[in-house]
């Protein structure tokens, strides 16, 4: 095996000292920390258990709206939306009149750890479940990136890597499941085993927990499954840390039916036409969440009444917390050209969507589960290896899910 | 044994039909879930990790402010603070300007669970760590109350106890220990075993969660005798609920210093006189906190600032949330004629103050460790027994802590 690369690298402000063993960060997508407890209690985790055991456990705020690749962005660059500016799927542009998708690296404004690490020489391997993230999370990276969706694709010019699935040593999952996770993790394994990769980024996919609650006998075997690859990732020296994107909580009525504000509805009922609501989770992902989470954004043409509308959107029984621009900006780090006149967070159980017509609740399976707002925002940060003196102090402030490359490289013993 | 009475009895709103067996609702204070999930991991607990397979745990949310004695009297009354009337240790009466405290009973508006359980037959004793909460938690009740700061002191008339600490067997233990909540529980074995008790509500102290962080031997053993007394109570045939009033979050800077805002410095600076800053946690017991917590409310003299006061504490770093006082009154369940002007929210690592003289920062053992804000709000419920289909529905809505008398004794298998 070649000599892995200690080379310290900077980016976005922070200098990162590599250990020379596979440094590994895992997206856990969705766990809010119910399903590691349920898994944890009922003795399906045992590595992770050992990991927390021999390293460290802790919460940490995780960047809003608690959506995928908001998160996912701020993991790679170390940075909340403000400064990276991907801060949902999708935003409005006022002065051209239109929605634009920002799943693509054009939209990206930093760096990413990733290439930087791969440009200091470290070998550098990038699996995603979802193809939707990985040109952002490939951005200007010198080595592997391809995701569990597309494995049967990847091409040596493209990905960095030819015949994927025949590398991991299994097929191409489907995007609904438990193994288009579990392909990720076996990804990674393997990449290190055959010494393709040796600082890896390792991105999971929530529809499991979107689809199961934490004590579901489905969810539990997902997550012995996902044990079990932590063990192979560990027994292969790897220094593993492990945080999710975002939590995941039931959004339903007392009926069980889903529990959904149409903010776009009761402006127009309110105050007349001349609104526009942004739901920036939405994706091609309907069966997950049916572009229903707990936080929009909305543009408003007539801007002298904004703070009418503030007014009446605090007085909505399920609307936890409504700001404007400005404030969006300060409390919930949002990049002033892409967020709304207002933003709009709902409670523990309540979504906000736009009308019924854009969202279509046939396509969710179960009961809905989703995500987005406050009651996501704290998540856990698991590392292998026991936190320095230093990080221990850090970790006493208000540590976030996106400083986890820095922990892991720089914080542990 | 006499038998123990399974009459229906109704208190604001809800019945209750208590099981044939003892009642105990214990308040783990300031029991961040990650307590238990430290103690947990290592092994620390296995009556806890039992009840948890065999019954339920999941995340609640408590009431606000994240207070003792605003969540004590929320769980005997099972209503917010809007409705209960008791926001905090102090209100500010602006109409006789006099700073009233609220640790009496005078002060609470509804009737208590324990009292209407007394008087429909149970035999209903509550014991709690800290005297101060003696009064509310016995209101009205025909039964057993004293505190464990108080045990040497009880009299039959006043207490429908005499001479506690034999009873229990154990001497009246120092207030800032672990002993003062395990003294409580300790009660409560004794109070059933003696065929004292079938009905109880045992409410812990938080010294040791604001003393020590999840992880420290001090804490981890704290944990496992409590789970010592909880495998006690279950082998007296208990069904246990346990729930905190709050969670716990370290409070201080990057050197490890109080991180603390003195919210009125902060507004003379900016508008000059004619604030008074409300720091509801202040009490008697100042090592804990030094009357530092994440929630402050503020009142103005002159009415006509207050949006621009608004405005302005908006963009102080380390200010989470602010509100008027409407929406403190629909956001936070406070009753009206109790809150101020204005009330503010602190981050997971801030503390707001009034002023550095009104603090005593050297009364802190320890680094500071407070709650108070929306970052101590979600904690989690357990139960012994597993919920029935009804309450399981429940459960994934938005359920509150101070449900859990309804959840143990109407959701429960």
């Amino acid at each position: 095996m070649d000599q892995i690369s200690t080379t310290s690298f900077s980016v976005n402000g922070i200098t990162y000292t590599p250990q020379q063993q596979p440094i590994v960060v895992i997206c856990m997508d969705g766990s809010a920390d119910e399903y590691y407890n349920a898994a944890l209690t009922r003795d399906k985790m045992p590595c992770l258990k050992a990991m927390i055991r021999s390293g460290y456990r802790g919460l940490v705020r995780g960047a809003l709206p608690s959506f995928t690749n908001v998160n996912n962005t701020s993991i790679v660059t170390g940075l909340p939306p403000s400064a990276h500016g991907i801060c949902g799927n999708f935003f409005y542009d006022e002065k051209n009149d239109m929605e634009v998708m920002m799943n693509s690296a054009e939209y990206l404004r930093a760096g990413t750890i990733l290439a930087a690490a791969a440009a200091s020489g470290r070998k550098v391997a990038v699996v995603t479940a979802k193809e939707k993230l990985r040109d952002i999370l490939s951005h200007q990276l010198k080595g592997i990136a391809f995701s569990a969706e597309r494995a049967s694709d990847t091409k040596l010019s493209v990905h960095g890597i030819e015949q994927a699935e025949q590398t991991v040593g299994l097929n191409t999952p489907e995007i609904y499941s438990a193994d288009a996770s579990l392909f990720v993790l076996r990804a990674g394994v393997a990449l290190i085993e055959k010494g393709m990769a040796d600082f890896l980024y390792l991105s999971l996919t929530d529809y499991m927990q979107h689809t199961y609650a934490p004590e579901a006998p489905e969810a539990l075997d997902f997550y012995a499954a996902i044990d079990t690859e932590l063990g192979r990732l560990l027994s292969l020296g790897a220094r593993i840390g492990a945080t999710p994107d975002h939590g995941m909580n039931p959004k339903i009525t007392a009926g069980g039916k889903p529990n959904v504000l149409y903010v776009e509805d009761l402006l127009e009922a309110q105050f007349g036409s001349g609104f526009r609501v942004i739901c920036p989770i939405t994706d091609p992902y309907v069966k997950h969440h049916g572009a229903l989470g707990s936080y929009v954004v909305i543009h408003i043409e007539d801007k002298s009444i904004i703070q009418e509308v503030i007014a009446f959107l605090h007085t909505i029984p399920g609307i936890t917390e409504v700001y404007n621009k400005e404030e969006a900006v300060r409390h919930l780090e949002q990049p002033s050209d892409r967020t709304g006149d207002v933003v709009v967070l709902s409670g523990r159980n309540v979504v906000v969507g736009r009308k019924p017509r854009y969202h279509d609740l046939n396509a969710i399976e179960g009961a809905l589960r989703s995500h987005g707002g406050r009651y996501e925002e704290m998540i856990s940060m698991i590392l292998s290896h026991p936190l320095n003196n230093e990080y221990l102090l850090r970790s006493a402030g208000d540590p976030r899910n996106f400083q986890i490359f820095d922990f892991l490289i720089n914080g542990t013993k």
